[in-house]
């Protein structure tokens, strides 16, 4: 089975031979800025895993994989834009180094180099890779849009929260798993465990993601803690105790998340304190935890000999087990 | 053979029955209404009389059809916000109603739902659907690039000139064409044959297009004339008098361009005067008639019978002679 750090280097090197247009510099240049600051390739290296599940010949899903990972990064573009981020692991984001209107067109492009890449998959595969595809991006938008609409909602419940990161981050995860099962020749049955998996994972980590933005170490995490807080960004934790707090914990809550607030850290310090009386980051982890498991499960019952899962398994527990 | 109106209702009624979510119903309003706020649907339905051309039944062909109009669409409300454009077709723009932020994730989600349209071509043709598609796109996303990079430019030559036009107009008519003739079961000489005219079409349009806003009648032409001048626009018309100006013309014209000219009405008769010197308005009427012409011995060569592509060649006629 090929490790994690191998197909990480298949991809960077499918990624850096992606053909740009001399013909307009200025389109492509953000496109390779954003494809070369970094990232783990998760979603390409899950869909590599997931083919060498059921063959040991996986070069016909290196273009479809990359098409994910291209996906993946024009939507953090555009998002980045909608958000006013102006800084993006670690490095200054394309709108802010290039202006939102070459933002705007750069990640258009990469939405068709993306389906382009797809486009790549075996001819007896192509379809479903293309429905695939574009259903989780239409899905993703979605998401993003839940996400948006979240910023302007009084209450948001667990459900409808866990739908949003469902659409904005675990469907691709999802996908991407589903793809390499596609390409790979699987039967439908593992095809769906494969999404699953990758589906339940996303939901996972995204949760986890909430956790560490508050509760993480900033340098092991790599980036600022409490922001969200900050922001009263509607976290899994945030929507959580909004629902669980009750009379003068919620007044003192709503408070803290009113106009009036002005001194950051010791808002940070007070909203933490009532996460800690509603037992908010056990919860959190707790349902994350829920999560992973559900995914492993499918996992399992895929049906290939279980030492081929080895690579698979290990990536999503480091995936998950970060900072623990 | 089906007429133009008989294929604008079918496109119209398969565009109405695209599906939306009713998850995100913000995601999807600005969709719908820049889909129904008009357009001439002139792309899908020469994508259906290429495909008609070679077959009487064309059902296969609408969805893809569609998929084009979509992505058209999608161009139109990310173009307007970079242009700064208020209105498009006689209706506020998307981003002037929803705003940009809005316009860039409705924009997005396009892109997918015409990728998921051109997803319906039949099997056998799914592989090069696709892969025109994709390329298409990027191209037009290219086009797009050379446009904003010309107002950035102090000179732009005739062929830089055209072939920003060719990317950015041309290319999807060809695309259009040569869709409905890959579903058609055309030959590959067929295919290339409808893709040459439909460049050509594109190409002759555009300049035509250009005449138009300088010398068009403003209540036949439906928008108002001398836009184009007053925003210094690199119009086949400017590109071509810069070209041909000399000495004391050339600096009367580029005066006119300067900031220092503050009546537009008297801008416009100045400009209008060294047009008419340099007999502009006649080279660029001749040229859109070279490509003309051209296109239409592509169609001639096409090998279907002369009667089968009467539909096609009036609408091409019509698209031309608008205000002939």
């Amino acid at each position: 089975m090929f490790t994690s750090d191998y197909l990480r280097e298949l991809t960077d090197k499918a990624i850096s031979s992606l053909p740009g247009t001399p013909e307009a510099e200025k389109l492509f240049a953000p496109v390779r800025y954003i494809m070369s600051i970094g990232g783990k390739r998760l979603r390409p290296v899950m869909c590599l895993m997931s083919c060498n599940l059921f063959r040991d010949k996986i070069d016909e899903a290196v273009m479809p994989a990359v098409g994910i990972e291209v996906f993946h990064n024009f939507t953090l573009i555009h998002d980045d834009i909608i958000d006013r981020a102006e800084m993006r692991r670690g490095s200054v984001t394309v709108h802010s180094k290039w202006g939102a209107d070459q933002a705007i067109l750069s990640g258009d492009v990469m939405a068709f180099v993306a389906g382009e890449c797809i486009g790549h998959a075996p001819e007896k595969s192509l379809a479903k890779a293309i429905k695939l595809f574009n259903k989780t991006a239409i899905e993703v938008c979605t998401g993003q849009q839940l996400d948006l609409d979240f910023e302007k909602k009084g209450v948001v419940s667990e459900e409808e929260y866990l739908r949003m990161i469902e659409l904005k981050t675990a469907v691709l995860v999802a996908a991407s798993l589903k793809l390499g099962a596609i390409i790979g020749d699987a039967s439908e049955k593992d095809q769906d465990l494969l999404y699953e998996f990758g589906r339940c994972l996303g939901i996972a980590f995204q949760i986890q993601d909430d956790v560490l933005d508050t509760y993480g170490d900033t340098k092991m995490f790599g980036k600022k803690t409490g922001s969200d807080i900050a922001a009263n960004k509607k976290t899994y934790l945030l929507v959580k105790a909004l629902e669980l707090a009750g009379g003068e914990k919620l007044s003192r809550l709503r408070g803290l998340l009113g106009p009036d607030n002005h001194d950051p850290e010791k808002k940070f310090r007070e909203v933490l304190a009532i996460y800690d009386e509603l037992e908010i980051r056990l919860k959190a982890e707790n349902l994350a935890y829920e999560y992973f498991n559900k995914g492993f499960q499918a996992l399992d019952n895929v049906s290939v000999k279980p030492e081929r899962k080895n690579e698979l398994k290990q990536l999503a527990v480091n995936l998950i087990g970060r900072v623990k």
